[in-house]
């Protein structure tokens, strides 16, 4: 199902990280479910997190973690059971999951940030978690990203990842991730759950900042369903095992390694949209001409969240009338509909609130057909843009939602 | 499909009020698709529509002509054309279909509102409806309330009509009303095509307030898709046929009347949602202890337009965590879900953000199971409260969205 995705067959290792996956029976039996990702002393960890406000008790304790400064030791990811809605007993469960990761590593309790995926509401099998913790550690080498990258998967039919290596003035640089995550994805300033590592020696402030402005350019442009998860997670660990001098924002090295960062977590987030439950088509809704790029946003997601958008696309239905309808409930305070533009691609449908006299309802089905496209539209009030990528919205959507359970 | 939705046998006749049908052929032939609702001189008409900028002509003729306070002699509305997105041209057909209606009656060109539903961005047939306007007001009868409520149908599988009688201190008075309106239904401060009548004398002030008050109780309450349409309108006429003594908001009679026309709207408004494309369950989201009744609503709708709630519930799943998710991703400033409540009708399954010790999962599905029901959130912060009527998201939902226009 997924569009235009397939399988990375190469991870570049990343040193001072090693990944391990052992079998916890999670959900069900015969997977490795469990993932831990070991790190070497000295590693700045940065992460961000849904602003959902039933986040999971795996999310509070990470920020917990994150604020108190403690050196980051080890990341443990499970899939199968999203450990949320489950109170202050699932909190207990993510603190006893981190900490038999601790105990394998020697290492203190808070060293370690605990991550879920999966089913809400439902306690963890904690007693299988943590004996499978020590052996996800036991088996974890700086080879293990292609295993990582499937141990977190859920209802994904492509395991994610990405990897860059980029020259610096320290040297090679690697910058290499891996996500999951197809539905109730609407990312509100965080993730799915992503994890990025690179061996730059980055300040922990920059480590920081880069996440920070990758997410922007990618994690937060994305959406499946408008659903934000109670869970998501993405995370940047800079391990500093390659290159003599701390890189900070300053640095002339800064910009090369926050842009393949970036590159990484922008193939990752479009990763997540081409694999979007049921998904059939991969839609780039350019706006412009906007206010302020807030007021872009705005108008770009309400056109990627409407069901009546998404099902058009599905039919391949150049239905452009939907679109103008998803743009004028956006709320833009005073948008006059004489001002706006829409376009297919290159196919002009409206311009300034007019049907473009050329346009014919054959350009707009060849655009619509093709697998990828975008929807391009123009506001006439300013120059501020934002761009959202989106999936459309089909019987496999339904499906796999109305069964997800059983 | 429709939950619990009989087609309405009996619609009571309102004094100075007369309904006829016509086949303008708009979008395909053999079906009655123009209505001319034409009102006694002395008629009071209130209108209410929708806030989506990309407003379709009819909606923008019509606010001017009631802006202008111009006595209105009749309503025309047609069905299979929305008569959206098409600009000058748009207003131009309105204009003129407004005026083959006053020609016929002998009024003034502003005296008569245009209303149209369909299909957006394609223009109206303009001759045939010209031809066709003439002979839907010969045809007119006060008996045409039947007839008028299926010529206004476009995707709806049942027509949708409500209909009181009620005694005043002035004699018996009646509230009749039909409305259209499956998809692209989320209605803000409007609704679909709903037209209410009643020969109550109330005032003009009155018969504005009473329409205001009552689609906030009924049409503001109801989502399919979360779709706001570009033609939501929503009139009420006062025919003042019966009654001595003009009703105004201090009248003994004005609760009253108000009562049985929000009666009504209640009525019209669930019955969209009962009808609501690809419908299988009718959900009652009632949202309680909310600081402001803006915040209530804004959790209800995000419940109600969550994609993975509504699949869950097609499935007749219990899978309530994804309500926790709904309520969390609303964007209510501070919320805590450590004061969060959440039962199914009177399943309790969260209480203050822990699992309920007495719930377990055939309680729910129970519920779920169902075809009506209510979701019932408390969020602990305040006295505020607010309803919002919704349906399930179904496979027909997507067939029906798909093959729209083909």
């Amino acid at each position: 199902m997924a569009v235009n995705l397939s399988v990375p067959d190469v991870l570049h290792p990343v040193p001072g990280v090693r990944l391990g996956v052992a079998e916890a029976a999670i959900k069900k039996p015969g997977r490795k479910d469990l993932l831990v990702i070991a790190l070497d002393p000295g590693a700045r960890v940065a992460g961000i997190f849904t602003r959902n406000a039933f986040c999971a008790p795996p999310v509070q304790v990470c920020r917990e973690r994150l604020a108190a400064a403690h050196e980051i030791r080890a990341l443990v990811i499970n899939s199968g059971n999203a450990n949320a809605a489950t109170g202050q007993g699932g909190i207990d469960d993510a603190r006893l999951t981190a900490a038999a990761v601790a105990r394998a590593l020697d290492a203190a309790p808070e060293s370690v940030l605990p991550f879920s995926t999966g089913v809400i509401g439902q306690r963890l099998p904690i007693d299988r978690m943590t004996a499978a913790a020590p052996q996800a550690v036991k088996a974890a080498t700086s080879a293990g990203w292609l295993d990582a990258m499937r141990a977190i998967m859920t209802t994904d039919t492509v395991p994610k990842g990405a990897t860059r290596k980029l020259r610096t003035s320290q040297g090679e640089i690697t910058v290499t991730g891996i996500a999951k995550g197809v539905g109730m994805i609407c990312p509100d300033m965080a993730t799915m759950l992503a994890f990025i590592a690179t061996d730059a020696r980055l300040t922990p402030a920059a480590t920081q900042r880069a996440l920070v402005n990758a997410a922007g350019q990618s994690f937060n442009c994305v959406t499946v369903d408008g659903d934000t998860s109670t869970n998501d997670s993405c995370v940047l660990v800079a391990s500093g095992k390659t290159g003599s001098v701390e890189i900070d924002e300053q640095h002339a090295d800064y910009p090369l390694v926050l842009g393949a960062i970036t590159e990484v977590c922008v193939q990752l987030a479009q990763a997540v949209v081409r694999d979007g439950e049921g998904a059939t088509k991969f839609i780039s809704i350019e706006v412009g001409g906007a206010k302020t790029e807030a007021e872009a946003r705005q108008v770009a997601y309400s056109v990627a969240h409407s069901p009546l958008v998404k099902t058009a696309m599905f039919a391949s239905d150049a239905n452009w009338g939907r679109i103008a309808m998803a743009i004028g409930k956006a709320g833009v305070e005073g948008l006059d509909q004489g001002s706006v533009s829409i376009a297919l691609d290159d196919v002009q449908l409206i311009e300034r609130g007019q049907p473009h006299p050329s346009y014919r309802e054959e350009l707009g089905s060849a655009v619509v057909a093709k697998e990828e496209f975008s929807i391009r539209i123009g506001l006439g009030r300013g120059t501020a843009a934002a761009r959202v990528w989106t999936c459309d919205f089909s019987y496999d959507y339904v499906k796999i939602n109305a069964e997800y359970r059983t």
